[in-house]
């Protein structure tokens, strides 16, 4: 509750970009609101950045400047480092170290951070009794990771999937209004700043994969582990494919899965085919949403704007709240004992939407339907469409419920046939 | 972070009926998981409920039993109480009082109790420097009240609408697929245990109001009040209207809406008609569901079992574990100085669905349109249709945007009407 003997909270940020000026600028304009609600001023005193002469629209008259970010530690007028430099390592990593050796809470956006050196600042976290908190590097402005570790505590959970990449949902929701193709529309987003000038990261899935690896760690009490991780980006999604999902009912979604099977946990990033009577499938353009299943409390759905100036930095001012409220345990619980195994995607079992580029020419379907069949996998539908004369046509299929490998080994088996005029591609089915 | 020298949490629970078993379920049966996210074992040591020889499940070995629940607050073995016994006044309000003089952590799942008597219950928790946590009087395992007093701290809230009564949403969606009138549907509903005996507190929006009252002193600081409340529940919606509404591209949902406008608040429980495109639309059955928007976050949505046994449960212990990480703040703020003024409708404004049973004779509808023109009514789009020969017809009419006054004046005319065969209902279009 409120206490005016509270000595007011020193904040450092290290980093000011858009996400810096915004948490700055709300610490600023919501303070009464914000010691009303945590109960305890909070007020920045010192910042970091790379160039001290760049315009940022606010006034740091009164703030300690450092040149090296890692200083921000030792600042004996910092209470709580607020880490917004990003990159998994280099002064990121080193500020984490410094802040938490000095027993200081710390507070980061950084999901690569998190998600690759997450388990060893959580255990110098305990070991200093200091708070580690990372609500901004999942999911932007969505309260999951405290949904998750709080909200959910009761609670065994064994499933978590969610849409954690704005510009991959974004690109595939285009994809589906405009019918143009990845590329064009990728392009495009850079130039509206919606993709990074190298997308890599997001459309690759790596940034999906940070973030589900930290929330499969909170989930289930997981030991994180950002390798055990299978990562299929959105590049070889076509118009094409999304049409014919919509036809079968489904929408194309880049999803991160994480699954509680026994006592080995699955984490697995790729396209899905989700159907259209799910919530998820309706969540389009830079939103977030995940889905946290568990017992007792059953499904619960989280969605929200996933990452921007404003929702970012209103998650790291939560975190600052909870600092503020006298917070000290790290959220990144010690791991449990159960989910210790990682389990590879060769025992994943799924239907398969499958799309075979093939020559327009006779004895094509026998070849491939012989080839279905020497691999034992059962086909649910199947459509062939022709194009003009002499163009290749499309072979769409959808399969029973087979496994990884036995799709792996007939896409395999089926790429090496003469009638083929373009690798296969097969996008996996969601069972939500 | 888990520290084994904390001592045990003890735990006594008043009020032994489904929810009371499934937290003395869930703290017995997760102890170890809940000893490592909170940090602290939790045990249940006494109890209280009416009677003591009904076999509810479990053992009560070892626990102290109270028969009058108000001793829990007293018992020296007691660290923390939960109250399950319901009802805003009685013994739910003595315990809560009991407890919280002494100093200890009190939990509910009440939302009569928080929505009547929160406000001078929430002074006395700041008095005696003790937690009040009520997580599960809102949206059962949706962790809502955290979502809003935690996650989004650093947020001004001005918008909160959210669908709360399972029961009506339930009643609603049956209606929709099968075409069934209201009160066949709440006969079922009641068979099945999905409504109560007396379903006054679901069906008119009672329950709807008391947990958006609280939802709305939450999410904007105002002062808790159960009194400035619209409330308006769904006896008088037919199938009809349902399917109409579909017509025209929206559900019907019994929502509850809190907005802050200027320095007022305007708190409304109303069936609405909900555009299809929105999120809200797709919640059916006995599902909850919450909207926040505010500054700088824009709009988060929450989703899940809004009732039951193992949401609620999961409700209360994620409270204990609050308690048990040492929460000392109650979650209802001392209010805040901007939202004060309660709003009545009279200056609601909307679109509005208008259903009139009228003769099946010459001139009604120019009668009809002769009325709403006095009344400054403008009509986007209106249907007639007939019945068999001698029935009353149905015009059914969406108002361009007007406002509460003008269109109960309208109504109120066109009711006393020859021509009308029933009373005129209007649904509000909800504009989200």
């Amino acid at each position: 509750m409120s206490d005016d003997n509270k000595p007011v909270l020193k904040v450092g940020v290290a980093g000011l970009g858009t996400v810096g000026g915004g948490v700055i600028k709300i610490l600023r304009d919501n303070a009464a609101l914000l010691t009303q609600r945590s109960g305890r001023a909070m007020a920045v005193t010192a910042v970091s950045a790379r160039n001290r002469r760049v315009d940022r629209g606010f006034s740091f008259d009164g703030l300690t400047w450092h040149d090296d970010p890692v200083d921000l530690a030792a600042d004996p007028n910092v209470d709580v480092v607020v880490e917004l430099i990003g990159g998994s390592d280099g002064p990121a990593l080193l500020l984490a170290q410094a802040a938490l050796k000095e027993g200081k809470p710390f507070v980061t956006a950084n999901k690569a951070l998190i998600a690759r050196h997450g388990e060893a600042l959580s255990a110098l976290a305990v070991e200093q009794d200091a708070p580690l908190r990372f609500e901004a590097a999942v999911a932007g402005g969505i309260p999951i990771i405290k949904a998750l570790s709080e909200g959910l505590s009761a609670n065994t959970i064994d499933r978590v999937y969610a849409i954690l990449n704005g510009t991959c949902n974004y690109i595939l929701s285009v994809m589906e209004e405009t019918g143009a193709p990845f590329e064009d529309i990728l392009a495009d987003a850079q130039k509206l700043g919606y993709a990074e000038a190298d997308p890599t990261f997001d459309v690759d899935g790596i940034d999906t994969a940070h973030k589900l690896a930290i929330l499969s760690s909170v989930a289930f009490g997981a030991s994180l582990n950002m390798d055990a991780m299978f990562t299929e980006g959105i590049r070889h999604i076509t118009p094409h494919d999304i049409t014919f999902a919509g036809e079968l009912g489904y929408k194309i979604k880049l999803m991160g899965v994480s699954t509680l099977i026994d006592d080995g946990v699955m984490q697995r990033v790729h396209p899905c085919l989700v159907s259209l009577e799910t919530a998820i499938a309706h969540v389009n353009g830079v939103n977030n949403v995940v889905v946290a299943e568990g017992d007792p409390i059953g499904q619960t759905v989280y969605q929200g704007p996933g990452a921007g100036e404003g929702p970012t930095a209103s998650a790291v001012v939560a975190d600052l709240c909870d600092v503020a409220r006298g917070a000290t345990s790290p959220i990144l619980p010690p791991p449990a004992d159960v989910p210790s195994t990682y389990l590879g995607m060769d025992g994943h079992e799924a239907r398969y939407y499958v799309r075979l580029t093939v020559a327009d020419e006779p004895g094509v379907m026998a070849a491939i339907t012989a080839a279905l069949r020497d691999e034992d996998l059962s086909i649910e539908s199947l459509i062939q469409r022709s194009h003009a004369a002499g163009e290749p046509a499309s072979v769409l299929l959808v399969t029973h419920e087979t496994n990884e490998m036995k799709i792996r080994r007939s896409m395999e088996r089926i790429g090496g046939l003469d009638v083929m005029a373009a690798a296969p591609v097969f996008i996996r089915i969601e069972n939500l």
